[in-house]
């Protein structure tokens, strides 16, 4: 089977994701990934395999305890951390992991990045929290990912002297929180540097972030209708 | 019809425009919007559509109340105050908006932009105002622009918390308005970053706006005829 | 004729090398040119056209003070700088004109860029010293360019407020210069911006300078013998 | 012979890791180079030749003391230096040299890159060491790269006023912490604009080295295999 809703057509679409992230500048050399949420387990990027040189049948697949499914490359070393998250957010189809430069500058500060734009209010509902600082490769990561995100409004979390995790319904809106976690991270640092940015009223907040999470975007228009 | 001049021009046009704003670096993912003058209308980019994927016939046509005139695709959440700018400014021909990183610190300051340099006297005619904040989605974005840009040099103004609009008799001048306000915000920051910027005479910024505004670009010119 | 020496083949050159431009990230919109010494005159860049857009039969031919000598589209604004460049410093034969960031935003400082690199010293044998501000469109730029590079080991001057003029044998060694200059523009604001960067001694700059401007570069290589 | 392992096949390698440092932006105009080590000898890039231009005919074959073996153009101006590293580091299979602006920023303050970042301990095992200033052509520079990095856990030295060196089993090795050297000087100096990073404790910095240099990567993976 190789339609929409396919595996096939999974691993090509997880692909030709990947490649946005050097794109828009998320990442360096093989760091960083993205991982989807399959039946019973999850497709990640393979450990040290380049973006332009990725394919999909390289993708591998695992259980939701990190455990490879398939002979093949061995899977990301932040897989068990993608495991931990789909284990307990049952609600995201999909992750994307980076060290993209001005979150991660925020990160090596353990500060959140705050909120004084707009399109941080209409994306993330506030500021961009922080984790705290956690070892690679077990699951501790996974457990700071899910004790801030659960609940809360922002879909990326910035790591303590590691980097950006971001979740979605679907690999595509996670890696759109990154794209936007490191745009906003650029700009509230270029705002710091002029002085002291305005912050955003919370109540502007609230109101900015029910608008986009429910009028933004595309649903049927029909003549003579106003705009939302 | 669809030679010059047409709808169908129009459309093609404003498609291709649209590409320059993340050519430029002025835009990320879907945000930010280029719209033109019609007959009693306006065409807009659609809510949420990647730059990369919009094609002519998704541009949105509305009339200047910004309600939609066609079936297809629901316009950008900016519609309102693209027509509010386009009913009170009848010289305006073309809009752009946009949130781009430098431009925008200066607006989460609430700090115009300082002119320091020779090429913004060109093209500003001195600072780059900064308006107050205003909620997304109504009209108060629309007046806000027309109170401060209404008879006011400069084509472009940034948003307190927002972002940037620009105003031209064409979207491509518009379009030229926007990629300069990035270029001289990003000058200027690094020029504060470094000390005390030298600032321009305001004389002296009289005298490049006049020459630039009548002297500068394409008209005929003759053999033996001396460079202006 | 078009072989090479030809005016055909200068044209095609300098239009190729105006793409570096913005490929270097030098300029933006239709800011900035490249002007080439031709017997008795120039070819400069029309004014307000793209860098996308340039054509080889574009390129305004003018005489040294400035005259345009065949029909077509307007000169620089800027050729009357070029003009006088070329009239009082017989030894160039190319002259590239830039906004470029970091290189504009030491000049809106009124600050030479400061020389903290072996790169530099190479390439411009010291700082790169900033002129003061002159208006521009007719000879006071050029003047001021003249005063302080005649005689100079920098290719490369800063305008207070305005931008970069280097100058070259060729217009490619023009253009080079220009690049370097603002690479190490950007690497020298780098540098302030992280405290206080140790300053190369006026010895090991031209120990270094002297290397560069009679070592550097191609010769006849030959089995055998040593690298210089 | 032209296959794997054949001297035209790493000549074309070579010559396509050499476009690995534009498109990286470690580079401008014709500095930098990478070298391989050949038996008795090395390649490495000649003298002031653009990277694009670079073909593999045109790298220069030396042997261990910088002669020239071939007739053809002359080797890079660092060529000392690369033979002086390779005669006293036997290990090291691969250089590269370069100017990269972030990292050459902390090189003019003679400050050492600090590790405040998972990806740096992982790639670096510490911060990155700073070299004294040593002049350009000699074996100086040569001495101070195998003076700082014998027995080091750092595939990366900045060195006072210049730039970068990296070493590496192989040429690609060298590359890949030439690109993270400015990645992760990048991210360190956005977060010490910020304020006052957070160090990494040593002990995680060991655990995260040891990690990611034993683990990292590819080897066969079974089916049913824990990610390690």
């Amino acid at each position: 089977m190789s339609g929409p809703g396919s595996v096939q057509h999974l691993r090509e679409h997880l692909t030709r994701l990947h490649l946005e992230l050097p794109k828009n500048g998320l990442v360096t050399w093989t760091s960083g990934n993205i991982s989807a949420r399959v039946p019973g387990g999850l497709l990640i990027k393979p450990s040290g395999v380049t973006f332009e040189d990725l394919s999909p049948e390289q993708l591998v697949h695992t259980d939701l305890d990190a455990n490879v499914l398939e002979s093949g490359l061995s899977p990301s070393s932040d897989t068990a951390t993608h495991a931990y998250i789909y284990r307990h957010l049952p609600e995201v189809g999909g992750i994307v992991h980076t060290h993209s430069p001005y979150a991660t500058a925020w990160a090596a500060n353990a500060r959140e990045i705050p909120c004084f734009l707009t399109a941080m209010a209409d994306e993330f509902g506030g500021p961009i929290p922080c984790g705290g600082f956690a070892p690679i490769g077990g699951e501790e990561i996974g457990a700071e990912v899910v004790r801030v995100l659960r609940g809360h409004r922002s879909p990326a979390i910035i790591l303590q002297n590691h980097g950006v995790f971001t979740v979605g319904k679907t690999p595509k809106d996670a890696l759109k929180a990154a794209v936007m976690c490191e745009d906003v991270a650029r700009t509230a640092f270029l705002a710091v540097q002029l002085g002291q940015p305005v912050p955003l009223d919370p109540a502007d907040i609230d109101r900015l972030y029910t608008r986009y999470t429910t009028v933004y975007g595309q649903r049927a228009a029909q003549p003579g209708e106003p705009t939302p």
